[in-house]
């Protein structure tokens, strides 16, 4: 694993150099208190994917201009706006290893800071003056936000199914990442199979993370993870290892799991029990094998690209998406 | 007052019908519950001021095309994801005569239908294929939510400037207003002069109309205004008559003014003594005339403009939004 991350970063350290010096230089003009908020969460050692991945995608493409970092900016920016209102919406309290930004200036800065990141998002996504690229990220923007309300309306349902949990993390996080591919391709003025292809990739890419995302929160470490393990169970959301295991358990397990599911303040011992039982039924293994069916699709998806650098390197960040610790 | 109010009402109900409907329509597609809760601040007897003076501008500049409805319509969601998310950061507790939304159904869901309705309204925007109007409503969002910052940072501020006072309307109304006269008039497609001219209009306005707000805040019957008179005093929010006031007030009626300002659980009876001193230092009385020489700049701004009877329906809408009483 280690090798894998220390390859990615090795190759992508020059665009991601850059990716950030772009993030804080669109932030510094404005508010103090804007800047800070945003970038509490911002500047904690977010992995930049989607602004690399857009930069890459464009790069496949044969777009080079700088432009492509600025633009870039806008993926990290709305993924902001969305984890900082997330937060407030799951009453979370760490992330990236930190407090969440409204235990510290509270919620009211925390969703208006959002609120002028996903200003910010599509402000410099108009600066592109292309109607399409414009129309791909608000489309990205109601999407996630449908996703997110739709997670919100499912919460603590212990009936919340495979097709409805796949529904969800499209629309919040393959959607996104689709985008960015797709936005990349389109910067660059691709033709529309490549533009295609690098959405194939952003999409499956983009579950293949949300799987694994979710897979890490039954087995992580909370030091590595950098958040709480098993908040998002705490918070009411059963994800794909969570769902599977209550679908095969038998009556007995079932009712034991849902005992524990339903009671946010469970324990530590409680929590070490329900993973046991998700594991009798599979749950993460069965996570773990749909997430690399997604990764198979993801780096298939790559197949009509030339083959360069920029394409290997996707190639293994959707590995590594899958493979991370944290 | 009621006299003008039925004479704008007269002039307007057919273009706020179709408004009504566009607003109905492009929500309804969605999850029930954001088409609930954007519904119940949104159908809840809003004034569609901000459609409505785009339907007009783009009509003084000779478009009559029905999309303008459509487009109208992202305005009057801008202003309810505004509406949404100030009432959550406010902890406001009636909006237009109704619970606001987030004690119905939860802050997260009024966060994440803010969310929603700003995406919508950058997605419809997008429709238009014209990066130049697409820009303005970005700008417009991301002026908004600045304007929405600085007000909180500077709540409970004693020595809150009427300079400030002015940079944060200016942000949170006068550029909402501006940007749907501007748009009304690109769509049209209309030379720079008028479009100027529109825009001129709409940043005055904004300006009468929020000043008329603040004055209403401290004037109005709780019942006629739907929502909680002194509420932007107990939010810690300084506005023009109280600014005017207490830089005017000898020291011990201001530290009489400072001491009720400072209590937000003030009673009703410190709120009486409040304007009494408010109106002993012509409180009122200024921002009423400030507001008025706004509303004049309102209406020469469209002098360059060919007379019909949209434009004075424009003159119309202006005198209304200082002289209403809700």
């Amino acid at each position: 694993m280690t090798r894998l991350q220390d390859d990615l970063m090795a190759r992508a350290r020059p665009d991601i150099e850059k990716i950030e010096k772009e993030l804080k230089a669109n932030l510094t003009p404005y508010f103090d208190l804007v800047a800070q908020t945003a970038g509490h969460l911002m500047f904690a050692g977010g992995k930049r994917l989607r602004p690399l991945l857009i930069v890459l995608s464009a790069r496949i493409c044969g777009f080079e201009d700088p432009f492509v970092y600025r633009f870039a900016g806008i993926f990290e920016y709305l993924h902001t706006a969305t984890l900082l209102h997330d937060d407030v919406v799951d009453g979370a309290s760490i992330r990236r290893g930190k407090p969440v930004a409204h235990s510290i200036w509270g919620a009211p800065t925390a969703v208006l800071t959002g609120d002028f990141l996903l200003a910010r998002a599509l402000s410099i996504a108009s600066e592109t003056r292309n109607p399409k690229i414009i129309s791909v990220v608000a489309e990205v923007t109601e999407q996630m936000s449908q996703g997110e309300i739709y997670q919100l309306m499912k919460k603590g349902d212990l009936f919340f199914s495979e097709n409805e949990y796949f529904d969800v993390i499209m629309r919040k996080t393959g959607v996104l990442i689709q985008g960015a591919c797709r936005t990349g391709a389109m910067l660059a003025g691709a033709r529309r199979k490549w533009e295609d292809a690098l959405a194939g990739y952003g999409r499956n890419m983009g579950i293949v993370f949300q799987i694994a995302d979710d897979i890490l929160d039954y087995t992580a470490d909370t030091e590595v993870l950098g958040k709480a393990v098993g908040a998002d169970l705490r918070e009411g959301k059963l994800t794909l290892p969570v769902i599977y295991a209550l679908k095969n358990a038998g009556e007995k397990d079932r009712t034991e799991m849902e005992g524990i599911i339903c009671r946010p303040d469970f324990t530590k011992i409680d929590f070490i029990r329900l993973i046991e039982l998700i594991n009798k039924y599979n749950g993460i293994d069965y996570s773990k094998k749909t997430a690399d069916a997604y990764l198979k699709r993801a780096q298939e998806s790559l197949s009509p690209l030339p083959s360069c650098p920029a394409r290997d390197l996707l190639v293994i960040v959707a590995e590594y998406a899958l493979k991370r610790d944290k």
